[in-house]
């Protein structure tokens, strides 16, 4: 045997108490239903994968972070840390007998193991919704507004909420155009990419070192600093053939307009994404109330199917995860209220009554209510307690002498009420009563 | 870049493509509702463990079989192959603030490593149901009936599900009864869970060379061929208090009989459960069909939650996995048949009607209407093409002429039939329609 002490969860695992899933629960139902509205389908993959799925087109933050070991069998192993190279595996696979616009969705729980930061999670639920087969503007409209209309389901507003929206084919042509060369643009998107949490100065001295001139380190931070669709279509208007640069951008920002969804979108060309393999649209949700936290990201990544399954399919999406909206739902007041656990509890007078009990509780569960019944003899005033804690809206009392009369007392909790009802009848009438 | 070889899922994993996944929705949402019925709550654990938490209870079985490694913190852990610790540590730490009995239920996802045997299974879902806090039979009779509701409410009944009946306390009187001495009871139990499975001269020579002379073998296969609760009451009633040793059981029967169950029921000496925590009641539900697969399986385990958390509370529960269930839903034809994946395709005749698409599209799944619409401008055909393709059983064409006139025209393509509706009143027209 071994003591209590050992028995604790792992560091950054979470126990979910009915309380706690009962909110998880309302979170993925609503991801379920609104991914549904938009035609997606559910999927879902292994939770371990072989090692080398992820080490070859995830950032750097991802591999440095796996949750890896080397399985009985000497396998290099990981806990998925991500969704999208498994479902670029299975894309690949079928390709040629998946109709396109390929449209769908996971609810995966993902890990990663960071030695350093203590009290942080070590795992948690992210909806991926992902759109393949499709590289034109009203894909990206797509995934936005499927993203944006989660959060109006939970309840969020544009007061809440905002999408950032930028797009790297706008960010290369005018960084090119200020005199970034090809070799730093890497390093010029890592800048931009941390412009909002780090120290400029220190940012610029990185450059510098890297290879790039005063000047070009400047208007890096300009552009970065660019806000909406006019003042990044003016300064890709000062490029020659700047403007085609913003088409696919500008057609996302009038499709969400046409959606009625505008008053979501501010175009920012500070969001970039960690992620290496964004190759279009960028973008990313964050609560534009207080904490600027970030709810969501994704983008478009129209050259990882074919690095990673050889199949040349367009591709985008998003995920978002379960830890930071809780936090919100919970801040905003929009957890749904405790329902009650069960609609009726069955309570027996003397022994005599327990069959009837059973009979009866049966019947209704085959009904479809949800209904207990005390497990032993008791006082019929501590069973209707029971009945109370259970948070039970109806209950009904069986004893010889209603039962002589052929019928069972109903009493409805809340109400203070109570009548007989004919045996043959009670089902039907407490479904009846429960529905109201 | 790596290649498309090594990206294969690990061996014994699945992946669920959206119709193996649409299964795996029915079984849990039915899993859920039944469960629910019964008034029992979800809860959840992490997926990984200490390893310590599964040394010292489960049955040998499932220790030699664990998914364990040492983390990146030097933490020896094990991807969960059970619930029920992680259900005994949860319970332990609120033990107090919990209303008894506790009824809760859990999905998890279960792992196991086997060396030898491929093409078998490393992972599966699993229904846990657990009662916690009642010591008597009414609370056997409550898991055994919400076990064959899942059953029943999938569609199998008695002809095709059964479940096989037994209980320690019996067992142990009887055998003890027979001459099996108290220090033999853990090696006469694993003989009785073999007997269905392996050759009768073989367990006996391997209880005799432990040292049970050879009456006394001949004795405890008669036991654990005794079939119905008549036949265990005569062999009990041999036995000198050897009745009360039944009551329980007796007990169990019967309120299965009371809520008209009694057709499934198997009174059955054979079924002991490999763990070795049971105390009590110990049940199987098989495919009575004609592979008598298991199906489920649980019992009574008394001693459980104090040896693991502390806590002496009585407990029951059961486990139900998805892998021999989908089996079964699929020979019987039980599967739901495909649904179509949206209600409402949108078409637009010319590039200025895509505006009106995106509009009344958004506004349709607002409504809460599953709806479609082309990516990318293409000839009507070929829209309504891609509606047939997705299911989808209405489709809205927009064009400029309908468009002057304020209306949209609505295609019903399951009716072949077609006609004008105002803009402003289209979507509660297709709510109507959908809900047809």
């Amino acid at each position: 045997m071994f003591s209590r002490m050992q028995t604790k969860a792992l560091p950054g695992f979470r126990e979910f108490y009915p309380a706690d899933l009962a909110l998880r629960t309302h979170i993925f139902q609503t991801w379920r239903t609104v991914a549904t509205r938009y035609g997606f389908e559910e999927y879902d993959g292994p939770p371990l994968e072989p090692l080398d799925l992820y080490a070859a087109k995830s950032g750097d933050e991802i591999v440095g972070q796996l949750y890896a070991f080397r399985d009985k069998g000497g396998r290099d192993v990981a806990m998925r840390p991500e969704m999208t190279p498994t479902l670029a595996r299975m894309v690949a696979a079928r390709a040629n007998g998946l109709k396109k616009p390929i449209r769908w969705f996971a609810i995966p729980q993902l890990f990663r193991y960071e030695r350093q930061q203590r009290g942080r999670l070590r795992e948690h639920f992210q909806l991926n919704c992902d759109l393949i087969g499709e590289p034109g503007p009203l894909g990206d409209a797509e995934i936005i507004a499927l993203a944006l209309d989660v959060m109006r389901a939970f309840g969020f507003g544009p007061a809440e909420v905002r999408v950032r929206l930028s797009d790297r084919r706008i960010l290369q042509a005018l960084l090119l155009g200020a005199g970034v060369a090809e070799s730093q643009l890497a390093a010029a998107y890592q800048a931009v990419d941390k412009i909002e949490r780090s120290d400029r100065v220190g940012l610029a001295a990185l450059l510098q070192a890297g290879g790039m001139a005063p000047e070009v380190t400047d208007r890096l931070f300009e552009i970065a600093g660019l806000r909406g669709m006019a003042a990044v279509d003016a300064a890709l208007g000062r490029l020659p053939d700047g403007e085609a640069a913003g088409t696919p951008l500008r057609r996302v920002v009038e499709a969400l307009d046409a959606m009625g969804l505008g008053e979501f979108v501010e175009v920012d060309l500070s969001i970039v994404r960690g992620l290496a393999y964004y190759t279009g649209t960028v973008f990313e949700l964050f609560d534009a109330g207080r904490t600027l936290r970030a709810i969501c990201g994704g983008g478009r990544y129209d050259g990882l199917l074919e690095a990673l399954g050889g199949v040349a399919l367009p591709a985008l999406g998003f995920g978002m995860g379960d830890v930071v909206l809780a936090e919100l739902l919970r801040e905003r007041g929009l957890v749904p209220a405790d329902v009650s656990t069960i609609d009726v509890f069955f309570a027996a007078v003397t022994e005599e009554d327990w069959p009837f009990v059973l009979a009866l509780a049966h019947e209704a569960r085959d009904a479809g209510l949800r209904a207990e019944y005390a497990l032993g003899a008791q006082p019929v005033g501590k069973q209707l307690k029971l009945a109370d804690a259970r948070s039970a809206r109806l209950a009904v009392v069986i004893g010889p002498d209603d039962r002589a009369r052929g019928e069972v007392m109903v009493k409805d909790l809340a109400e203070k009420r109570q009548e007989a009802v004919a045996r043959d009848q009670v089902v039907g009438h407490l479904s009846r009563m429960a529905r109201m």
